[in-house]
């Protein structure tokens, strides 16, 4: 099933560099697998934040928590989670 | 260019139900032909709520205005419009 | 899986009895019928308000989006949903 | 009677692993001990959240407050509290 | 156990005076009974406010619920309910 | 006259607890002089939060603040103040 | 003793214009009376708003409550209280 | 022109306490000596906050910005700016 | 001086539209002779609302205030004001 | 195409001055060059506040989230973004 994901990334602006690149790094190649893989659906940055607007196609819940309490930032973000469902309107495959 | 466009649908509950059918039927087709022109990219219902999740691609601002606005729905819905852009850790070539 | 739902009942004070006694006869047999299915799993009252708190256990979030808006009290509810998953330090089986 | 609670947890990201893993172990074991004493009746994980949702059931609010104040997370987390009753829909024995 | 209850009143500005005259005096009336039978244990008015902070002597939450939906002026009241208990620095033998 | 003010105290996690400590014994002397001088009317517990729930009897609004910003935790508290002021269906002599 | 109101006026727009005037005529009489007897000490519009901000110089909280519920347009009216006190870095005898 | 202020003070509870006083030293000065330029117009402690309401007498906003920015508390606070006039029902000479 | 106004209009949607019709128009010419008197400077469309976001050049805050509530929209309007002044590191001779 | 951007800047109290005057130097050599590229098109101070109102002239989203994340102060800045179109009332040739 479909869930619609907010994250706000809130990197403290004095840690240290390095290990801010090593956390982003690492977010990127889990990002990127999980879109290989077909699960992280969409993936667009809001425009003036260090914020993105996600959608997951996942077995459940479960499975979302899993992953998204394994991102590299997750102690770092404000993360806020809707539950989707096909429109009636919708004439996109995709869009179930 | 992509906008993220959340619609909340506020219909008063003692509408006149023929009125209200037309409304929403004028609103589907008008979706549809939005969806089959390659505007309206995304239609997603929110679960629990009457309101979807949508992703717009249009020339710019005014073109979105001028779709919003004319949605026979548009007097009964809150609206909330956030620019979108390429996030740089996105694969899909649609989430441009 | 299951859902967090919790419904508050905003009913214009200057309903018809009747017709407010007949929607809340009608949402309690749903209710109720629900319940004996094992898909509304927990209801309580919460104190002061005229709003519950609610356990459901769906296939996915389009069957709770179903069940949720064919509730003859959908129009007047405000809804907030949200996904549960197993907590960690559970040890009951049913909060799966 | 029970009582409805809301528990998101805000360690900080730089806190010292070891004191942070000794808390949470702490934390777990009472919740479990809380569990098989009949008093912690549900415990679920709020999906992609730091969070929980629980339904306590305890003879007041003072044996509530005892709880959730000596529990070893109490000074890292915003708690909500809602006072809970039997729902006049209900058919579940438990849920009152 | 003690609850803190602030109710404010919303009534319509149009509603019929002698409608409203009749819901006020009930309410009085209960209002005074609660408070002789020791279950209304405080009502103060918020200056400037058509509201009031309460305290409330109940058995439990149904108790209190069952009061406070039963008062004339409920379909028309914003209810807040916090459960208190004993302060340990309280000295008052009735702040229990 | 009678003001109701709500504290919830932010002490940091990190706190030296011997400097923790003297600060809520001071604090808690001073609120226990203060009950007995008949300022401090009322002093209850908010369940589930480090916050408290209180009356004060005073002079007027500078005295109230006198003795708020004098009190220990003050730099700690987040305070809410309201004026009170005598309900028309209050028997409770000292609802006043 | 002195407190500081926001009055924020919500008149229907469709209110009979006769009323209406008739409303805001008394209002200002009692206004004007309440400013010469030294009670309504300032009365300042917000600019942009249907709204002012006043200093009141009252006896106490009683007083103010009693003069703020007679006013005409209280039933129309948003109102925010907050108690004031003499500044110590102030230099005007009349800020008391 | 006029302006309404309100000022709320944050300051970090650890500050070095030489440094504080000097600070809130300088902001005395600066407050009395713009209250006896006129400028300062009002200047009251809101009760149970380390905040003031404030009302400006300024050329423009340019000024007022001047002002509020050089003050030693400014990185420190919250402030709220309204603009004010005159209000029709006013009888004050100075509460133009 | 410069002020930033941000008006939200919310004509109820089954008002009769002749008479909306006849509001908007004198509101349109009020808003053009404003803009040629140089007073209205910048007059914006808010995408997806029935919004605008506006600029106004007036001599003080009761010219501005006379303005906005002399519009014909502006009991139907929910209006926020902020004034500006001139930015340092600005380069325009007209964002004075 | 338009955009409306609220900055408002956060920098810690007491981040090092140098630091601090670099950062700031920074900025405002980037804005003044954007202004004259045409694209900052307006720049304002908000009285009272570390916050600008500003108007963005850009190809589209993708451009203008370039130049706000590459601000030296991106990471302290609280940023608001709303898209604009021209106002069917405007007669300014440049608030397209």
């Amino acid at each position: 099933m479909l869930f619609h994901v907010e994250m706000t990334v809130n990197l403290p602006p004095d840690m240290d560099p390095d290990k801010a690149a090593a956390i982003k790094l690492k977010e990127k190649e889990m990002a990127q697998q999980l879109q290989r893989d077909g699960i992280w659906r969409h993936l667009w940055r809001v425009v003036g934040q260090y914020a993105n607007v996600s959608v997951f196609d996942v077995r459940d819940g479960a499975q979302l928590h899993e992953i998204l309490s394994s991102l590299p930032l997750f102690p770092y973000m404000d993360i806020k989670v809707q539950a989707l469902c096909r429109h009636p309107s919708s004439i996109h495959e995709d869009d179930r």
